[in-house]
């Protein structure tokens, strides 16, 4: 067994830093090495895991099964929709009609015992029932905010109802990925970022972890795809209310600033409260933070620009543009890329950064999948090579 | 004369304070003023005015043509557009067609003696030289940016080139309707704002004139539609290009940020540098500016409301929303309106001020058919009554 | 009175035929004979006429309101909408805030005495009764499909339920205006066509009349923005579902489909099928009609186009565009046009006729209003002069 | 070697028909197989095969990037844009920046020893002396129109110029997949189809072979997404011209019409001439073509069913759908799919087949990597098994 092990040891690293490119030959690799392997180990049949999806009809969910449709290890063999049950997702999402999966079926019918890990894509409230009354031993990632605030009565200021599961909240890891990849490593249930606090953290954590901005005056001016608001019957989404025109909600009061001042509060070890005020964009995906911040005496633009390069430089899907380049948020939609950069502001002493996500992508789908590999003990970007769909 | 005189003044004063459903019916009753005081008044005749546009082959020369169509005292007789010279309009502009108007012709062949007002719709640069050379006595709205900076130092160093037309500079009158109204009536050449400066002037200037906010760390995140970088074939531009993603561009250092800036040094008597990220939309027409400000010691954000309540009671096309409402680029889109609002923000001291506007017609061609109503001595509402497109 | 009837006949006369930039001359002047003959005339008040929308919070309601807005001779005074009753037009639809108007009603609630004439935005089925409990005094444009149909055995089958006002079905003129105007003038209930109706009759009956087309083989592919299926909040018209993508739908089961062979059964005097299959398309205002046709034994393109051109010579609204000039919808956003033209097919014998409207104008409210224009004896084009909104 | 020899023969039938789920399940079971065969047989490296990609910078170009990116057996060593030799991918395509890719270069500079096959996305005209100067072992796929009329006739009439290369056309195979695999499979140069022709052939060509519709009136209305108008900067396909309308374009004279009649002529054994409208829509990517067809004498509706579901019922690709369900372009959106159904006429005797396609994908790039790998004989959707991107 030494020399597999060797071999299983060679696989990995020379995979690494897997660019996105290399992930395939890396598949290809391990796929030898875990076959190779697989004659005298049994235990290799765990790198097949059957996957649940709660919640299978809105958009998260339907992106989970994109994703792992292209997954070498995981697959779908169970899915819930109330309100459709006993359909085919063909039916639901007729893009997804090529697929041989399982009809749909109620929450209350499935049989948890079947599957290894589950996405729980479903609204937040009753998200936490649910979860609690799962299997012990079944890895959960939560796409819904019930497990994202680490204290509970903010939850029961932002969200108007008491916390259900407090005892699991103690135990849900925050899933963002490239800031809590160790702890995610080992949870069993991890809480998925919201999109917005995504694609505002990704830069700003490690620049205020290293104390290179102000905690004060820190301005989000966000812009969102209408999928981000789901998949719901709503008069507001209709495509004529949407084409060809803009408008800022939820002005100061969107549920996702109690998470992104947990996430900062976090990194700078006190109290931070930012302004935030989120837009709606007519386009289906996409997600936009233009973030204006105040830099520490004696910090500039470069040297923000540098903390950020050395921070990201091992990462596959958070890439620092080249100085100049203005991310766009077309150069990331279908892909779980954060794509950001750093502009010096006219305002003498304040930089601007620009962050780009595809929400369903890095903001949802793309990052709960990240998060799951990881929790399998699988490479992470394992189902995520999709380069973005341009144009 | 001098009951044809009362008259006059019945009509005129009848119909204020012009809302936009009244516009119409004062119109008809203006005719009849019109008509009465005609008959012992050759001069009245003068309220019938011949229009030139010059560079009719662009979005804000169409927007001027399809406005003045409905316009009972204006007539085009004059269009050039150097590269289509010779085609009629129908042929440049197919949504046009239905009109009577005279075929395009090259600059050079203009005949200016033959008209009353130019609407000047070529790029900055060589529009200076063009206006120079203009007959004296014709009234012109430039929507260039070439003489909208006084200093012609600072026009220099945005535009990369020397201003050749010092002297009418120090004549112009910059044509921010609701702001300069009484020197825009007198003026002869009007330089009429740019869609950003519109968008954020309207509702700052006067918050800083009562210096109710703080001159320092103003940002202003704005977002446009796609029209305002004009009909040149450019691959940026594409539908492709542009369709289902945002960008910001120029970032601190977009064209519009003197003018800006000028505005608001006016209105508080002292240099003001402000932070301004321009975003595109994909959208063909509507901005909108979301404005992130300081308020003064003391000041609430129902102080900024009422002030700007006050203000602007009277005008028919800047509107304060109801308070809460959210302004929609949608809401004024084909219009001459501005919608704005005021709201606190979560950062202490701090608020968001978001203004609305269609690029092409606040922000353009519509605010230069007001200014040359000034200018003219006619009702400032004419041909400027329709209401927005929805959906 | 003789030389004020003279006066008011040189009014009319001189105005027609009423190019789109002649009305608001016309408007003028005839404000002038109307001022001049009111002064002898009382009864010439009746000029002015109190409107009411019924069912005022859809898109077909908010158009009615939109354009009524710059009418000078109708004036809304009441609207209803029972889902929302109690609400100003501004909460509803907000680009209309600007409008003085009164509260949205309850139909119930309704004092129909205290109007001249009601447009009927409503769904079909109900429109039935309440049109029936309307003072039969009251004119009435109904845009639902509820009295198009003049067999009530085809209503109930397209519409799966009995005609309930079989004998208001007697009266009702199908409001074609170019085909049915000398009727239309005389109606008291109009019956609105449908959006594919107009685009498709507007072409095709003149020349099914003149015998020019083969009644067999029409093949009629239609594309409508997505606007015409209304303000109702369903998953399917989700910007999600609808941007950057079309499908076909209702593919020979349109309920256009016997409004469409009736118009056409008409014009020939004999049963005629259609092929008929709508798409969706990504877009909220325009409508295309492709109608391919064969053409009579020796009949020609060019004989085609001349009787398009002759029958439609002097009409403002629909318009022939010169030879192979491609109609838009583009061209016509937001104006009561109607552009076409005649294109020879590659298929020997067969021509293809492509059409465009406005859906919610020319086929819907633009045509309502000038329906109504119509019976109420004033100009047709009155509050319809705005040229299309482009780009 | 025997052994061997019986596991890659196991590998590869274990995997058909493969589904697109089964692919990467197959590519790990190949990898397998390969590094086994590896072991014993150097010839294996065969399998991984240098790739050119000539004019790189256009929509076509970068689709193939794209989709190479995750191919196991291909790699881009080559790309050309004379316009933009020099620069890297990243800054023509910035949504490919993340790839480690050579440099572009003139195609003058290129040096073609050094690959073992290329795709052509260069325009018609050029093309053909281009693929003419490569060496003559190289495999070319080319995307243009050059080699895809067999009768150069045809290629002089409708492109206006005499072709330059007969002797290779006689060669060259026309590459729609699904119906000339075989041939395919041994071609030296294949010339890919037009997403057009694409769209018509892949249902009407089986239909046609059968006898069951009849060669006339064969009516052809066909919708597409503007990037088949490649990337060129023309002020008809800015964003501003194309959002939010549509029109048809090329009324009877698309350049497709010869290579559809070719294919159809084909089937048939005689010369068939089609109708064919082509419109353009407000959408990057997609296609549809509704097909208006008469049946041969006693054929069904079922009939026309059955035998398109006996025709493709082992293709991945080309997948009709259950009865009644419509096809959608979003539905195919990113992904190498022709979705495709059958629907009974209104009109006596005819029926309507709607086809959807990505036009980019199976309408070109995807189609185009289908035929390499035949040509390269390795597995045909290796490298095509992403799902469809929606919303």
């Amino acid at each position: 067994m030494g020399s597999l092990a060797a071999l299983n040891s060679t696989c990995f690293t020379q995979c690494s830093p897997f660019k996105l490119k290399d992930q395939l030959n890396c598949s290809k690799q391990r796929a030898v090495c875990i076959r190779a392997s697989a004659v005298s180990s049994p235990s290799l049949k765990s790198e097949n895991y059957r996957i649940g999806v709660l919640g299978a009809s809105g958009y998260t969910g339907s992106e989970i099964i994109r994703l792992v449709a292209n997954h070498p290890n995981f697959e779908i063999t169970l899915m819930t929709a109330d309100r459709k049950a006993g359909q085919p997702i063909g039916s639901v999402f007729p893009h997804l009609a090529t697929q041989k999966l399982p009809d749909l079926i109620a929450v209350k019918d499935a049989d948890f015992s079947s599957v290894d890990a589950v996405f729980c894509c479903l609204p937040h409230g009753t998200t936490q029932e649910i979860i609690m009354s799962l299997p012990r031993d079944l890895k959960v990632v939560d796409l819904s905010a019930d497990f994202r605030l680490q204290d509970i009565s903010e939850y029961e200021e932002w969200y108007g109802q008491a916390h259900r599961a407090p005892d699991l909240q103690k135990e849900a890891v925050y899933g963002l990925t490239e800031i809590y990849r160790s702890e995610i490593q080992g949870a069993q249930l991890v809480a998925n970022p919201g999109c917005y606090p995504t694609s505002v953290q990704l830069p700003l954590v490690p620049l205020m972890k290293a104390n290179l901005i102000e905690v004060k005056n820190i301005i989000i001016d966000s812009k969102s795809g209408v999928s981000g608001a789901g998949r719901g019957a709503k008069e507001a989404n209709l495509y004529t209310e949407i084409a060809e025109g803009i408008n800022s909600y939820g002005v100061t009061r969107h549920r996702h600033v109690p998470e992104i001042e947990q996430g900062l509060s976090e990194a700078v070890g006190s109290k931070v409260t930012v302004g935030f005020t989120p837009h709606l964009m007519p386009m289906s995906r996409g997600m936009q933070s233009t973030i204006y911040v105040e830099m520490a005496p004696g910090v500039s633009t470069e040297d923000l620009y540098q903390h950020l390069k050395s921070f990201y430089e091992n990462e596959t899907f958070v890439v620092l543009l080249n100085k100049n380049e203005i991310p766009h948020t077309r150069h990331v939609r279908g892909s779980n890329l954060c794509l950001f950069n750093v502009f010096p502001d006219r305002l003498p002493g304040r930089a601007i950064i620009i962050s780009v996500i595809d929400n369903l992508m890095k903001g949802a789908s793309g990052q709960a999948l990240q998060n799951l590999n990881l929790m399998m003990g699988i490479p992470e970007k394992t189902g995520l090579s999709s380069l973005p769909l341009f144009p």
